[in-house]
């Protein structure tokens, strides 16, 4: 494959003077049309240490208007990245719509280091490598363009640019203390890119080879492509103003239409608990709990659990017995509100990603991405193409989650139709209830039916191995509170390793 | 001082159940209120450990209404959080306008934590604590009600608590791991406590010390006093309008007003370079620059460049020539924009708390929190008590920045006035230039006097020991460029250890 980028092409001096203007002001051009329309542009710089890939990101900032540029060099992480799952890091530097986000190094930086010096099997890294078109797919569908660049160097170059040449004055070629490290594996980094590069090379997110032999030839290919890239991106908006490619959209079809029955008809909801009993199993279950949390933090294993449920379904009871039994340092309740103007500007499971805990705590989300299916497709606010796709984007993500050693347990709190009504009417009676019930649960109520069907998708699409459903009968709100705590304390002793009790209190002697 | 607090204070059942329901419907209202005004309340949540205040926190968070509440516990520090600035993940965590922040230890628990295990002398305490006063501060100028409890256990109750006494039951009171850890140090603690609190219990900020040996008492008395704030925070809106305490507000005279000479004036415009010398230098201090920053990264060390100027000054080019000179892995560059909603939520500092670069990067700004006291003053963006009072924020911040090891080097370019209509009309006329002049720019130009008013004040208030401001001549913009990488040059050289230069190339033996 690479011999295609060995042909050793060059540019003149006077040629390049020739392109450039004309180059550098219709990028500034596309970039502002870009802009106006909301789109958000993707450059990936990879390629052979010493190409010069920094000298490319330097380049294309000259040509664009760099207010609306953010540049993220990849190359080491930090202790705290990697208290997070793999994609953390680059979510957090995604450009927002209407912007440009050069990335210096990228998704694919470290699955073939990782390939190359052997750290990761060979299954592993083509797994890795799906993620990144999983990854990349969802990006495009979110109506960015991505474009990647890979700069090679053929052997002999790369070679005679390892050797520290006198002959080349200092800031011709600079070289980073990491040229030398990765000297010695030119072939292996060849063979490993190569299959990466052939793995992900999707219509969509296409690669462009691009021989960096000579400095001029380089920056001026790498603009073109880049103006191309926008340049038909633009022209496609123009073509259909609806932003998705139709033939692209994953048809899916509503089981729920067809058939009325839900799955929520399967939840028993009779099922109730005596004070007495309610009260020995929610103190059994909350000191159960408070020891778990702390052996989870110790072996820096963390739990998302994920509360969804009807309005007045004791959601927020629920919450209570849960963080009421867990040290207050190792958890946080993420309210999902309305997204602010900078979420609003990122792809939809940006603003998630952003909050994602660190290893070993436990995160109680109050509401969720699920939202994207629920209240989204209901109200109308997301496109059908764009919440169906949602699916598997959440599975995606959960997946991810689940991988990075997170205990994942989603609740659905379940209640009949009649004991929502009673329980409104008592919250529009009772002083401190009465900012929980306004205008919009009521009109929430109304579509009912429409939010049963929406469930029903959600638990028959996203009820996954590593990330699957509680159903929980919330009609007593004494059982609802013991089945999520029970629950909860089933799923942290799946993650962490039992700690050998000590036979006397008195002793210290704890396991590692 | 901690005598008040050991009085054997208890509430029984029946006093519980009479207060709670009034105090939770007030507690709730209040909030609304308050949301309503946009106003942010801090509390703080301290004091002894196993004193409850998890269970203070969950208790709080049960009367209010959730969803505007973000809680966020203190305790242990990432190595992400170690590469910043101390107040970094403070401010990360701050509620915005609105909304309710519960932190669960605070900025007070290292300081204490460091003095009474030895790892800090009293000299630097006392600094920290001065540190904390002048954030609080900060805080409530920003309209905040900033509510700080301590929970107090007398010596006879936290040691039996200490001791695993078999006869309470287990969910009663919650033994964390570091109940144990700290128990030996009791004394020491309440010593140490006593001078934290005495030195930061501020009128705009005060400490309220409450009897934590009942659990009712405890936390009814801490919603009441919470409510008080909040009320009384209300009743302060509605008597002025104005949000500022006129009293309060440091009275500064400008200086300018009085004196039309500026420091501009000062500044020798007739400073340029020819061509050749220009690109001896440029090459010389563009590959020290490359080495330097290579060292600073090794050594762990950052830095802070921030670049103002008039309008077609040639920031954008100084710039450029700094980022070509370095590896685009070290670097960032931060064009400061319009604020984000999130961001316009919080105090304006937040904005740049929230970007600062890890431990051993160079962050690049273009355009910077100056423009508080710039273009927000001259276009009376923000009221005149406000960025008066922002000089001094502005140094404190610098000042932390500092002392976690940074080096700040602050550009003003300077140009005169005809240069610079030369230049606007220069880019009226190239093709790729055009984006760069509109006709904001004619209408800066017209408030050319009150701009240097400005920037007068800035560099007299502003231009500090730690970070000094640089007036570099822009009228030739050669002249300029060379300035500005050999001043940059300078500073990284003032904070990095020299690395001893290997004999032979050959050799490898790095000091570390």
């Amino acid at each position: 494959m690479f011999e295609a980028a060995e042909l050793g092409r060059k540019m003149s001096k006077k040629e390049f003077k020739a392109i450039e203007p004309d180059l550098h002001t219709r990028l500034l051009k596309v970039q502002q049309q870009l802009k106006a329309s909301n789109t958000a542009v993707i450059i990936i710089v990879s390629g052979v240490e010493g190409a010069g890939k920094g000298e490319v990101v330097n380049r294309l900032s000259e040509w664009l208007d760099t207010r609306d540029i953010r540049t993220n060099a990849f190359w080491d992480e930090t202790d705290e990245q990697r208290l997070r799952p793999k994609f953390w890091r680059f979510w957090q530097a995604l450009p927002g719509r209407g912007t440009l986000g050069i990335l210096f190094g990228s998704w694919y930086t470290r699955p073939i280091i990782d390939r190359v010096f052997g750290s990761i099997e060979e299954g592993e890294f083509e797994k890795q490598l799906q993620r990144i078109v999983e990854f990349e797919t969802m990006l495009v569908h979110d109506d960015a363009v991505v474009v990647k660049f890979w700069f090679h160097l053929p052997k002999d170059v790369f070679k005679k640019r390892v050797r520290k040449d006198k002959d080349i004055p200092k800031m011709k070629i600079k070289r980073s203390p990491l040229l030398q490290k990765f000297s010695r594996q030119y072939d292996e980094f060849a063979s490993v890119s190569e299959r990466a590069i052939r793995m992900t090379d999707k219509g969509s997110a296409p690669w462009h080879l691009i021989e960096a032999t000579d400095a001029k030839y380089r920056d001026v290919t790498a603009g073109q492509i880049l103006l191309n890239a926008m340049e038909k991106k633009l022209s496609d908006h123009e073509e259909k103003p609806t932003q998705r490619d139709e033939a692209e959209v994953t048809r899916l079809t509503d089981e729920v239409e067809a058939n009325r029955l839900t799955i929520l008809d399967h939840v028993d909801l009779s099922q109730s608990l005596e004070r007495d009993e309610y009260d020995e199993k929610l103190s059994h279950y909350q000191a159960k709990l408070f020891d778990l949390a702390w052996q989870a933090h110790n072996q820096k294993k963390s739990v998302v659990a994920v509360f969804e449920g009807w309005d007045a379904s004791g959601k927020g009871g629920a919450i209570r017995r849960v963080t009421r039994a867990i040290d207050a340092r190792l958890y946080k309740v993420l309210s999902v509100a309305a997204p602010t103007d900078e979420e609003k500007a990122h792809q939809y499971l940006w603003r998630f990603w952003r909050h994602i805990p660190l290893s070993g705590y436990i995160s109680i989300y109050d509401r969720s991405w699920y939202g994207r299916v629920l209240v989204e497709r209901v109200e109308g606010f997301a496109p059908e193409d764009d919440w169906k796709r949602s699916y598997s984007e959440i599975n995606h993500f959960e997946e991810q989650l689940c991988e990075s050693g997170i205990a994942m347990v989603k609740f659905w709190i379940h209640l009949s139709k009649e004991e929502q009504l009673r329980r409104f009417k008592e919250r529009e009676k009772t002083p401190w209830k009465t900012h929980k019930i306004t205008d919009e649960d009521w009109r929430n109520r109304d579509k009912w039916d429409a939010y049963e069907a929406a469930i029903n998708d959600i638990v028959a699409r996203t009820s996954t191995e590593y990330a699957p459903w509680t159903l929980v009968p919330g009609n007593d709100k004494k059982f609802a509170r013991v089945h999520v705590l029970e629950t909860l304390c089933k799923s942290i002793e799946n993650i962490v390793e039992p700690e050998e009790k000590p036979k006397s209190k008195g002793r210290d002697d704890k396991k590692k």
